[in-house]
């Protein structure tokens, strides 16, 4: 689908936040439909998920301590009519080791967040049989 | 080089779908000749490839499984007067460990795309002495 | 904090460079003061930082050969009155395993780049207790 752009956002999450509610809260107080989302810092004790496909449901990976918030990747839809983050993140720990997958829950040490808003028709999400909660396939 | 700004694209690939191919067809039918590409979602059985300098090509290392796409970053420029993406991932395993490089084939389970295109005079890629394809160097 | 859009620029940076004193090089010269980075390639010999809190800095690890630029995402903003990029990376090895944290230094193999100025009030990056350089919090 094609939207054209709106408004951009550029900014440091406070420390100690919850990174993924912090972001859903930040797009409806803002309005924010539908976007993308990208970010760097680092994270305290980070909960990622892995979609199992058999169980239509997350595994919960649960990190203990810092990582480096080597990436976060996604974008911002309408869930239930409300505005919801779909985000994924890539994590280095003390060795520069990569973990990650879903972001299920982080403690903000430090993020600074890029949102770049899209206009257009609303993009929404639904319950799917494999347990996902999906926008429509593009034709 | 500088560009200025086309149109903006977020969908969801088709589940089946092999994603290079995909973003490859997506480029030439919506004629998108210049552009840069993110996605997230989750992968089966992706290939991916690291570069070996000494050989000139990539080796390729083939995943088993499911994956999340953790990131996905790219870009759209011409090979060969097409559209032609070039894209990097990152892909978690169910302990939330990170593999990735060079993408060279992947069955969409979930993908959610943005393509940004951009305007201006046609980047294109060329064949370099190293056996990579590449644009000529920004002075 | 809300921005304007200003240029867009996607480019190659030359085999043999230094990748971040590149990135800040090319800010200053084309006097881009806000904007974000994202890029994909490969580097040689990658430092990278993984901060440590109890110690108020980076540990350094140094990472051998060449690397797959798996991701690259980060932002420029002021510092010292300067722009300065502040990038964190994603390197995969020959086995197709990841590795990163912050950027500290990388010898460009191949880098594509895509730089998006953002057009606003000054972003600066202040001392923080913590030993780290961050922007004032959103509120």
């Amino acid at each position: 689908m094609r939207f054209s752009r709106g408004r951009n956002f550029l900014f440091r999450v406070p420390e100690g936040k919850e990174l993924l509610s912090f972001l859903n809260e930040f797009a409806r107080k803002n309005n924010v439909l539908i976007g993308t989302v990208s970010a760097i810092g680092s994270l305290r004790n980070p909960k990622i998920g892995y979609f199992v496909e058999e169980e239509g449901q997350y595994k919960v990976i649960e990190l203990k301590g810092i990582y480096e918030l080597v990436s976060l990747s996604g974008n911002i839809s309408l869930k239930d009519g409300e505005p919801f983050a779909h985000i994924h993140v890539a994590l280095g720990d003390s060795e520069g080791r990569l973990w990650g997958g879903h972001l299920v829950e982080g403690e903000v040490f430090v993020a600074e967040v890029y949102i770049r808003e899209l206009l257009g028709e609303p993009l929404e999400r639904k319950l799917q049989e494999s347990g996902l909660v999906l926008w429509d396939e593009e034709s």
